[in-house]
């Protein structure tokens, strides 16, 4: 096996990582929202990635968990400040997320 | 910008994704015991890639967020059961984990 070693910082980019609790009969209109959010945020600059993360397991305690990279925090804070702005009702009642901006420590 | 399309499953690949809540003063000890069973892990049948992410955050919820490839559910259940009977006294008190594994769904 190859040897492990900690990542550098080489740019700004940081991950996006979402996890999201969703009460039962929710997970459609839960997937329809990210989905919605997700066609917004792409237009947006500095944008680079985004994957979408369900649990087979209905009992699982995140349904979904979203994992996106982006350019920099300021570019993520400006996206979703825009998207706030722009979509209304997106919200999905019993829903809880919770979004945080990581940065990659190690990678093998 | 480029179609989105869903992403099909052409494989029995599945993602780990394992949430860490980590108490104040015990970060190091968390990430000791992650890389203590990253080493064990990467030398076992089915295991593909893995990223740990950070939260910058002190106040955030997750400190740690580890998101790992493994080529079946099968392959990994059997390398925990490996680990769990390899490794003693990895755990670290306090630390809240949540692994679950997940599909992709969604890549773009």
């Amino acid at each position: 096996t190859k040897p492990t070693t900690a990542v550098q910082q080489t740019s700004n980019q940081v991950v996006l990582i979402n996890t999201f609790e969703v009460p039962k009969g929710k997970e459609q209109a839960a997937l329809a929202s990210w989905q919605k959010s997700r066609d917004f945020l792409k237009t947006q600059d500095g944008y680079i990635s985004t994957r979408l993360h369900r649990n087979p397991n209905p009992n699982g305690k995140f349904h979904l968990i979203n994992v996106a990279v982006w350019r920099s925090a300021e570019d993520f804070k400006k996206a979703t400040a825009n998207m706030r702005a722009t979509l209304k009702d997106n919200a999905v009642e019993g829903v809880v997320f919770t979004p945080d901006l990581y940065q990659v420590i190690e990678s093998d």
